[in-house]
């Protein structure tokens, strides 16, 4: 999206310079760089392809552990930062938490960024 | 993508339960969480922002340093880092460079991950 501005007397000098506009906020990009900072590790970048891939875009932490091969608290742990940065939701039916991913969570990411 | 197998004598064991599989290696979550991360800082998150913002999706480095509000060696090092993470590319014109957003490369990022 390119801003338009309405150009007045004392704006002459702004009518050929390229626009620049910022289309976020500074909050709005600490808010954005925390969710892809959380993405910004592999071992998490594959368990959300793993849920993403899992029926429902759910996945029992109790399945994700072996393909992972890390420990349950690690895993765990992993899956908590996904959920705190919006990504995952967390629901626990019996012994087991089941996380699904959050619908256009990761689809807004880049629509928040590049809204054109 | 949720998988589908075939099942033969001796899957039988696999038809109850929750099917969870991997849809990119280790190799690709890596790439991935590299360019994840250089999205994972708010200036980052901005700069990109803006050149989306900009006509075209590029923009000048000359534009880009007083609205950041750094200097534009610290404002080259984030465009140097977004660059080597395949979001943007660069372009010299003159004395300045210029930098455009890779098209699709965000929304890239979101499909190879949830790629359903």
């Amino acid at each position: 999206m390119t801003s338009t501005i309405a150009l007045t007397a004392g704006d002459s000098e702004l009518c050929c310079a390229p626009l620049t506009s910022e289309t976020i906020d500074a909050d709005q990009a600490e808010v954005l760089a925390r969710t892809f900072k959380a993405l910004g590790d592999p071992t998490r970048v594959r368990l959300v392809s793993m849920i993403a891939a899992s029926e429902g875009h759910e996945a029992c932490v109790c399945d994700l552990i072996d393909p992972i091969g890390l420990s349950q608290p690690t895993v765990s742990h992993h899956l908590k930062i996904l959920m705190e940065a919006g990504l995952l939701t967390r629901s626990k039916r019996g012994t087991w938490a089941y996380y699904a991913l959050v619908p256009g969570a990761l689809d807004r990411l880049s629509k928040l960024l590049v809204s054109s």
